[in-house]
Formats: structure tokens, C-alpha cells, sequence
């Protein structure tokens, strides 16, 4: 009998490209998929890695073919499949045997999941990168005890994206960390998403420019400090032809966005860790009205289109400059989220290693987080936007972040991101803020009392009080 | 022995607030406290109240006091205190003796322990207004069985504030209703709030008002349509002297924000719910960020004060117009927010109802409510800002909301609930928005698939698809 160094159960499109990659580097590996056919199939189709792949068609096979200690890789949909994998799998396996759930679970069920495991080794690992991704090479994110870590780290280190010689595959902590972490990636995803549609809105709407001029600046704008994934992708998608009509493809989409719900996750967890992340959360809220394409309709027609040509009022360098200061401080949002929970939830989260780790493999790779790894290594604690590197960047940048959004407020085009980011900057630049108003009407309505900036203490209260 | 109509337990602020607000409308009440110092002090301090309050020194004594079938409210801290209470007092009680929670519960737990009541009265009401409110007359926002409401809705009524006639006290639904509408009250609050202090921030930094002057401003603005608590009580915190130094207390109240979490917990609920309020996140991430007064005090050092004068580049008017175009689109969310609650949890919330029992008692009313009582009613499912009376409104000030967000931007003055909101409505007026890039990206990297213009049907692909 064929014994497998790893077993992977589950072989939809994420499975299937993890098993062939992990097979590539020269793994034997054992696969199960409850419908048999699926199975058949993918051995089948494995050209040359065939031979790596031993095709299971029941449990008590799939189990069988794997060497002991086992390493199991759970690749279902998230929620309720992944117990009821855990809970058909464990009656057939040993206590030392290894369960890594590597798909999109909520952190708090991985939470659960490691402490219903207790001495049963179990890790919970966050897979970014897409189907492409997890064929040749993801960025991977885990989580659990760092003993379990150690067992698997040389395959998932194997089959990882490469920058430079560095794996991107990092153990992050205790229970969730890595599902945490990869939810914080999925929603700074939708934020580095949207606010690069709020551009394209510009160059569209406001400058009037066709798709194919659109494809000319992001590959423009892809050979210098944005140069990352999605601008590169934004520039195939802007110049793509429908093959039936011939048509420029973004004509065509319709502007509903779709959402799994990752972004949602991660705009909930930082209001439960008061950490706020403004720009995924105006990412959401574009997702969701993209949804109501209806009442938008009903709003042009009331109100007249809103976007207005600029006649000239923003450049093209201008987009580029307030899209980098935004993306500065999207991510500064982002990592201070972590931050949060790395105190929170106890788990020492790596913050230089999670840029490291996002380098390459996964959808939000960029050059610009190469440099904020560094920045994290000389400064972990500090707002993002506060280290050297990036204060020069936000310093040369911030000002046309100001003109972009000013003119897009003048002009009716929608920058809920960009807008917000620049709030977000420069709250965090005045120091003597606005709250003492906040402060001064709940003192008056409810008596909640105030601090002093003449005194120490607390609960001090306007001459309203008795 | 006395029967009182009603027993209240819990004789903090609010608690002896209510008590005595009961009292005052003739009804005998019944009241205990865990501490008995407490209720002693209160019959004592009730003056020409004290011959109907009976105080009570004992959970038995004051189930007895109370003529059956008895209506208890609860009046202690949200949580945990609640579902002790109930578990020590059921036992004392009749089964069809009704519990009113009258604290500021989370509506989860209110739609749990109207479960686990059964067949047990048991209603959960949202009462706003602070101190004043409850002592003179609160905002009162039911929840329950409809005939458990029916027993109490005399006391209730007559209790609660009164717009010319109309008691401000409504049953919303079953369960938690009355509470989650009482949540978004609170959101709303958030955001009402943040934008007065957002425009305080204009006045004092941008225009160099000093804090009488800024007082002077919201007492006009309080005579116009904005005429609301929050802008008189602006006003009086505007004007206010600290009794000790003489020094103006604005100038001395720090700048740090407190909350009770009410805010956050709306902003988690919009998600869930995938209605965006971004006013209101906008607001928990300002008082999020201005408890960070260090962080901000290295941003000031590290890119200079932001906030810079305006030269005249925005007039009071215009602030008046970006407030009242912000409030109508922070109000719009807020109502967007209770329709989906409302279709997620069967609730047929009164979305009509709901503006007129916010008109009086209640920290955020107005008569722009009144305004949008009328215009639910006659529109109940519509966005607010496509009703008739306030798309007027919007057409008249939201160019100044335009001006005041990109003189913000340009000069460094943190607005974010005024660009959200701005944001907000642009996306809500764009037929065609850019929702088509994202959906281009995600069909690019992860198959996700798009609808298109020309086409029925789902899941196309780019030329990128095998």
C-alpha cells in the first residue's frame, strides 16, 4: 500500500490546484472528494504528477494511504462542512494525526476548532492567492500550535510563493491567528480594490478617457511605487475585449460587485477590537450600494448623473500621487487592526513577517510591501504612516490626495476610500481634535464627565451639572 | 398592604428617574433597589412623590407590593445583570406576570430572553433621553408580544414625551425590536453628533471663531431647519464657562471621546445586515481615534498642524447647508438600515412611527424629523433621500456639502462623516457607477464571474477564463 507523505480532502478548484502543487514539488499526496467521479477525474487530468496522486474513494482509504503521523488538509467550504470533516475524520484517525483546515473559516470558529481539539494536533492556515495561487504558489497564513506548524512547514514552505528566496509561509500564532490574518489581507483586498475603482471612476467620468487609455495609464502606473497584482490585473481587465462582440469588456460588466462576505468579517472583528479600519469599511458599504443598481437609477433620475467632467482640474500624476497616499494609509489601517488583536488575543502576531508573507502569492502582493516590512521591523508598534519610509512617501503624496478628493467632491464623482483616507490621515495629524465637543454634549445630555487638559483625574463636569 | 400598579427595580440615575416620572403621572409604584441606603434615600428625597412610591427591602416584599398580574420594569446594567434579575425574580412571580427590560440592552439578547420567556410576558423597550428624559418624558421604544405592550401602554404614554398630543412612546415589533431601534437611535446619535463636531472643527480652526461666536452660530442655526437638541445643546456647550477658572470649557475639555459601545454595536449590526452607515462609522472611528491623543500629537510633529484657516473660503451658510444636506443623508442610512432589519427579521418595523416617537424626548430630536415622518409615510420603503420633501432639500444644499468637503480636504480639516456622506449620496445618484472594475478584477484573479449589460443571466467571463 502507498503511503502518503500528506492527504488532501475536498477537490473543488482551491483543492485541486493545492493538491497538483504540492504534488509538483515532489510530495506524494492522497486525495478524497465525496463525489467519486471528481476524484477519477483529477487523477485523470494530473499529466506527469499523476504518479504523486493516490485517489481514495472512501475515508478509511483516504486515511489508510497516509503515512503516520498523518497530515490531513481540509479544503471544503467554510462553516459547517469543516466540522462535519472533522467530525467523520477523527473516529478514523490516530491522537497524533494533524488536521489543517485551509480554507476561508471565520478565525473565531478556528478558535473553537483548536480548543475542541485540544491535545489533537489541528491547525487552521489562511490560503491567499486564488486558484493560481494555490497551483503554484500561495501565500499562506497559519495558525495553531507552532509544534504542528513545524510538522508540515517544509511542504507548505515547498509549494509557497518565493520572493527573493524568502517562502511566503509563516506560522502567525496560537488557534486563529492565520485565518486572522488572512481575513485582515481579504479586507485591505477590498479597500486597495475599491479605491483603485475610484480612480478608474476618475479617468472614466472625469476625464473621459476610453478603456484602452485606462490600460495605458495603470501599466503606467505599474512600473513605478504602486506597481502591484491589481494594478497590473486593473490594466488587463481595462483593455480585455468580450470575445463574442468584440466590445471593451468593462463596458459590458454590470456594476454590481459581488462579496463572500471577507470584507464584512474584518470591518466587524475591528469594531469589536475598536481598531478602525475607515477604508474597508467604505469598501463594504461600495460593494453593497453597487448592489442597488436600482435606486441609483431612481438617484440619477431625481438629481441628474453625478459625475462631472474635471475640464482639466486633476492630472493623471495627481491620480497616481493620491493613490499611493491612499494605499499608505489604507494599510496603516490594516496593520494597526492587527496590532489590536495582536494585544487582545495574546498571539505576538509577527507584523514585519505578515508583510513579508504578503509579498508575493497573494492578491494584495505589491513592491510597496517590501518597504513596509522594513518599516515594521525598525518601528512594529507604530502607525504605519509614522515610519520614516512611508512619512516621506505621505509628505510628497498628501497633497494631491487633498486635490483629488476636493475635486472629486466638486465634480460628483464618488470617492468614499480616497475621502476617507484622508479624513483618517489627518485626524490622526491635528492633535488637538474635536472630540472635547463630543465630550461637552454627552457631559450636558447624560453626565458622563469629562477629562481636563489643565488637570488629572477624570469625571469632571459642565457648570449644567447639580 | 398597598398594591402599587407597577414595581421598578434598579434605582440608578435612570431607574429613579423613570420611577419618579411614573409616580408624577399618578401612578403607585412599587420600587426596590439591591442596596436598601438607596431606596430609602429615594422615598426620602421623592418629596411630594413619596405617598406613591413604595419602597420595598426585599425581592419578596416587592413582588407582594405589586397588584397582579404584576408589571415589573428593570431598570440595571445591560447584560449579564439583566438575566440575573429575571432568573431571581421569576420564581417569585405569576406566569402571566409581565417583565419589562427598560435598560439598554443588546436586541440579540432581547430576541433570547423573550425566548426563553415562553409563554411569559416579557417586553424589551429602548427608553432615550438621558435623565431629563426619563424623569420628564423619554422616547420610548417597545418591544414584545403586542398584548404585553397593550397592558402597560397607559403608564408608558403617559409618560413618555409628547409632540403636540402624540405620546412619544410606540410599539415597534415583536422581540427585540423596540431595542434594535433604539440601537440605531444611537448610531444615529454617533453620526448627528460627529458632524456638529466636525463643523465646530470648521468654525474654530478654518474660520478662527472663538467659542461665544461659535455658540452664537448654532443658536441661529437652531431657529432654521436645523432646529434640534443637539445643535441648542451645542450652543450652551459652546458658551459654557468652567465654574472654577472662568476659562471657556471647551477650551479646556480634553479631546479624547467616550462611549458605551451603543455606536459600535449599529455599525456591526449595518454589517450584518449589508445596510452601509457610514455616517456612523465614520463616527465610532472618530471617538475611536480621539482617545488616541498620542499617536496624533506625533502626526502633528511629524507633518505639521493640519488644520489650516480657510481665508474665507467657506461661509456660515454654507456650513448651515452642508450640515443639513449631511443630516438628511446620515438619516436616510439610519432608516435604510431598520427597512433591512426589518425584512431580515419579519419585524414590520413602523418605519413612520419610528420618526414621530423620535420628534421629543429623545437626544436626537428634531423638527426635521417631523418632516420625515410625513415623508415615510408616504413613502415608506424609499431611501429618504429620493422622498419629495427632502430630495428638495438635498437639491438645495448639497452643493454646499460639495464646497465644505473639498475646502476640508484642501485644508487639512478631518471631516469624515461629511465626505461619507457625500460619498453616500454621489454613489446613490450614479446609475452607472464603477462597481464594473471590481467585478472584472475579482472574475480575473478568482473566476468569480459578472453579469453583463447586454445579457440576462450570471457567471460570464473575461478572455482571461480557460
Amino acid at each position: 500500500m502507498t503511503t502518503s507523505e500528506i492527504g488532501l480532502l475536498g477537490l473543488g478548484t482551491m483543492g485541486a490546484a493545492l493538491a497538483l502543487n504540492i504534488a509538483d514539488h515532489g510530495f506524494d499526496i492522497a486525495v478524497y472528494n465525496r463525489t467519486t467521479a471528481v476524484t477519477r477525474d483529477f487523477k485523470r487530468d494530473a499529466g506527469d504528477l499523476s504518479d504523486r496522486i493516490t485517489p481514495t474513494e472512501s475515508l478509511q482509504d483516504f486515511v489508510a494511504a497516509i503515512a503516520k503521523p498523518r497530515a490531513i488538509i481540509l479544503m471544503v467550504p467554510a462553516g459547517d462542512p469543516v466540522d462535519q470533516q472533522i467530525a467523520a475524520l477523527r473516529p478514523l484517525l490516530d491522537d497524533d494525526d494533524l488536521i489543517i483546515d485551509a480554507g476561508n473559516a471565520n478565525f473565531h470558529d478556528t478558535n473553537r476548532r483548536a480548543r475542541e481539539a485540544g491535545d489533537k494536533p489541528f491547525l487552521g492556515i489562511g490560503v491567499s492567492g486564488g486558484e493560481e495561487g494555490a497551483r503554484f504558489g500561495p501565500s499562506i497564513m497559519g495558525g495553531g500550535k507552532k509544534a504542528s506548524w513545524d510538522r508540515v512547514a517544509h511542504i507548505l514552505t515547498a509549494i509557497a510563493a518565493d520572493h527573493e528566496g524568502t517562502p511566503c509561509a509563516t506560522w502567525m500564532g496560537e488557534e486563529g491567528a492565520g485565518h486572522f490574518v488572512k481575513a485582515v489581507h481579504n479586507g485591505i483586498e477590498y479597500a486597495d480594490m475599491q479605491m483603485i475603482a475610484e480612480v478608474y471612476g476618475i479617468l472614466r467620468d472625469g476625464m473621459g478617457l476610453d478603456n484602452a487609455a485606462i490600460a495605458a495609464v495603470f501599466d503606467r502606473w505599474n512600473a513605478g511605487p504602486l506597481k502591484s497584482y491589481l494594478i497590473e490585473i486593473s490594466a488587463r481587465v481595462a483593455e480585455a475585449k468580450d470575445t463574442d462582440t468584440g466590445r471593451p469588456l468593462l463596458d459590458i460588466i454590470t456594476d454590481a460587485a459581488g462579496q463572500k462576505g471577507t470584507g464584512r468579517w474584518t470591518a466587524i472583528e475591528a469594531q469589536h477590537l475598536g481598531a478602525p479600519v475607515p477604508a474597508i469599511e467604505a469598501a463594504v458599504a461600495a460593494r453593497n450600494l453597487s448592489a442597488a443598481r436600482n435606486l441609483r437609477k431612481i438617484g440619477e433620475e431625481m438629481y441628474g448623473a453625478a459625475p462631472q467632467p474635471l475640464d482639466g482640474a486633476l492630472s493623471e500624476d495627481q491620480l497616481e500621487q493620491a493613490l499611493i497616499a491612499g494605499k499608505i494609509i489604507c494599510y496603516a489601517q490594516g496593520f494597526q487592526m492587527i496590532s489590536a488583536a495582536s494585544t487582545q488575543f495574546g498571539w505576538k502576531l509577527p507584523l514585519p513577517d505578515i508583510a513579508r508573507v504578503w509579498r508575493e502569492g497573494c492578491i494584495i502582493r505589491s513592491v510597496m510591501l517590501d518597504d513596509m516590512a522594513t518599516a515594521l521591523t525598525q518601528t512594529p508598534d507604530e502607525n504605519l504612516m509614522f515610519a520614516a519610509k512611508f512619512a516621506d512617501d505621505l509628505k510628497a503624496n498628501h497633497t494631491a490626495l487633498r486635490q483629488v478628493v476636493a475635486q472629486a467632491a466638486l465634480h460628483g464623482l464618488a470617492v468614499p476610500a480616497l475621502s476617507s483616507g484622508l479624513a483618517y490621515f489627518d485626524t490622526m495629524r491635528t492633535a488637538r481634535g474635536t472630540a472635547n465637543m463630543l465630550q461637552g454634549q454627552r457631559d450636558y445630555f447624560g453626565r458622563h464627565g469629562f477629562e481636563r487638559l489643565d488637570r488629572d483625574g477624570k469625571d469632571y463636569h459642565g457648570p449644567w451639572a447639580d
